[in-house]
């Protein structure tokens, strides 16, 4: 289970209101919470579950092991910059960088529904072997289902992958230390807009493509040059609001963001404001926040500009020092809004 | 990729036929094996896929892994022995079990379709646990996403599994012999007709309960009594059929299968009768052939029935020392029946 913590403050929508499943459970946001904490995770209740972290990390033998999986419904299939086959490849790709592993094998279960063009199956069967080749990873296993027309929509891929551990750092919200600095490998927003407006079919003036891409070869640059990293995460689902606010509340402390700093296309910008989203919670798919001590920061950004997924790399705020679960976003003109997360979801079956 | 295999003989429904999906491409038939060749196969072509075996084996350092998914798509949700969260995973459980790993870890990725019933739900990830308690198996990684009402079907859920492989032997397709001895656990057919019963509102004298079970335990008593193993396989979508069908043709090699010694409940057969359906392709769901050299059969039988799930093990053919491609059922007054991959499927959502 991704992200959920049952360390939130009050909650406004308790699950309880709800009978039925609606489509802000699968927003990333409270609601997605709640039914994680109500249902998930007291029934597969475990202390590696209990983690909460974008893998699992096993101990198998010598060998520590990540383990991920992640459905994808994007729609519509195909976006400026990607399709659900590149997404279904780099999204699970990420989650197994995100603790710092090679990513080495993954698995594509696919439901197809009555009706799914086969030259459109063939181009996201191709597109995920593109991405896979490119993420240096293997699909070595799956499964194909068909559904009736009417109970799918063209296609639903779940991934899930292995990677392994080679380094002996534990990178998780619990390292996460009071004056940390935060990390952000690039602008944000693109993926949503990207697919929000191609669904829309809103154009603007220039092509807003998605950020889709993978992470692991930028992540490992870091952990091999030794960089003593605390904690990662991939600011998809829910954006890069919604992580930080999770990783505030799982390591109990706060966070204050600069956001002059956080990098923003301006037609990302724009196409936002049209769209009534907020870039700070739209869905990347290439974007990271690494969270490390202050001594690390300028080897780090060093590291990640250097690197085709981190040209646009920037310190963007800091892990506060006193006891407040906040996230605190400082504006240009010194004011200051707390970030919470939202209470459904914004931009519904963006992943 | 479960199943396909290029070679088999000629093909009377190419794919080229079709340039949509169909319900048949999901039956486990000659359709999903045309898919699987003609899309997956050749995109994501590398050597681990190529072994075509319900698991894929992989070395990581030290180790031998199994790694497997399944997606289940089973209508209804809930059915007479089971539901698709107990569905979810022992037949993942049971993929990793037939390369002989024991099963440690799964994931579980669920697709909601906006008004499924939370209580339902609930429901759902109860029995998964408990399916995996029983199976010895942890649920250590998961996710959910929600799509629109009318598309999905109540709940989705992928699971793949992760097995450690403790044995030296090699257990595949490729090791079996001429003369092999074909084992089978107990009686064919429970699975689909408990799910075909309950979806069409049937009711028979006597309840059919789906045969859904792990059946790890039962391999690993098999392999930790020195059992020489050649090759095993659990008889889901397309049942008993179409399982050696595939066998044989992987191994080169023909069978033939002594009708009388196959056992099926009278009930499940009638059942079958006024649903027009053949047992032999009916999915199973608690079912595995193992072939195994002569000389290791008695040992086997023994070791099966004194097991929950082995208790109706029988002897039910022998791979030929002919070079015949063909699977052949003899019945009780000498007849020979060859078996042959249905085209689309009998029984479609079964699993």
């Amino acid at each position: 289970m991704k992200n959920p913590d049952p360390t939130f403050p009050s909650c406004p929508t308790p699950i309880s209101r709800y009978d039925r499943i609606v489509m802000g459970h699968g927003g990333g946001g409270r609601l997605t919470h709640n039914l994680i904490d109500d249902i998930f995770i007291p029934a597969f209740n475990n202390s590696i579950l209990r983690q909460l972290t974008d893998s699992a990390v096993l101990q198998v033998g010598e060998q520590r092991l990540a383990f991920t999986t992640d459905s994808y419904v994007v729609h519509p299939l195909f976006f400026p910059g990607g399709d659900i086959g590149s997404l279904a490849v780099n999204g699970t790709v990420n989650d197994l960088a995100m603790s710092g592993a090679r990513p080495l094998y993954l698995s594509a279960g696919c439901i197809l529904e009555e009706g799914l063009p086969l030259e459109d199956l063939k181009k996201i069967v191709d597109s995920m072997q593109r991405a896979a080749a490119a993420a240096k990873v293997q699909l070595v296993t799956g499964d194909t289902k068909v559904v009736d027309r009417g109970r799918g929509d063209g296609i639903y891929i779940n991934t899930a992958g292995i990677g392994v551990i080679e380094h002996d750092l534990k990178i998780a919200p619990s390292q996460i230390q009071p004056g940390d600095a935060i990390l952000l490998n690039g602008d944000i927003g693109r993926h949503g807009v990207a697919v929000m407006a191609s669904r829309a079919g809103l154009s603007f003036e220039t092509t807003i493509e998605s950020d889709c891409a993978p992470l692991a070869d930028l992540v490992l640059k870091l952990i091999d040059a030794g960089v003593e990293i605390h904690c990662l995460r991939d600011l998809t689902r829910g954006g890069l609001a919604t992580a930080l606010i999770e990783l505030a509340a799982s390591a109990q402390l706060g966070m204050e963001l600069q956001e002059a700093a956080i990098p923003v296309r301006e037609d990302v910008s724009g196409a936002c404001e049209i769209m009534g989203f907020d870039p700070l919670y739209v869905a990347n798919e290439g974007r990271l926040v690494c969270i490390l001590p202050d001594a690390a920061v300028d080897q780090a950004l060093k590291i990640m500009r250097a690197h085709p997924q981190g040209q646009g790399a920037a310190l963007i705020g800091r892990v506060s020092a006193v006891e407040n679960l906040r996230v605190i976003l400082k504006n240009r003109i010194g004011t200051r809004r707390i970030l919470d997360l939202l209470s459904g979801e914004q931009l519904p079956r963006i992943c």
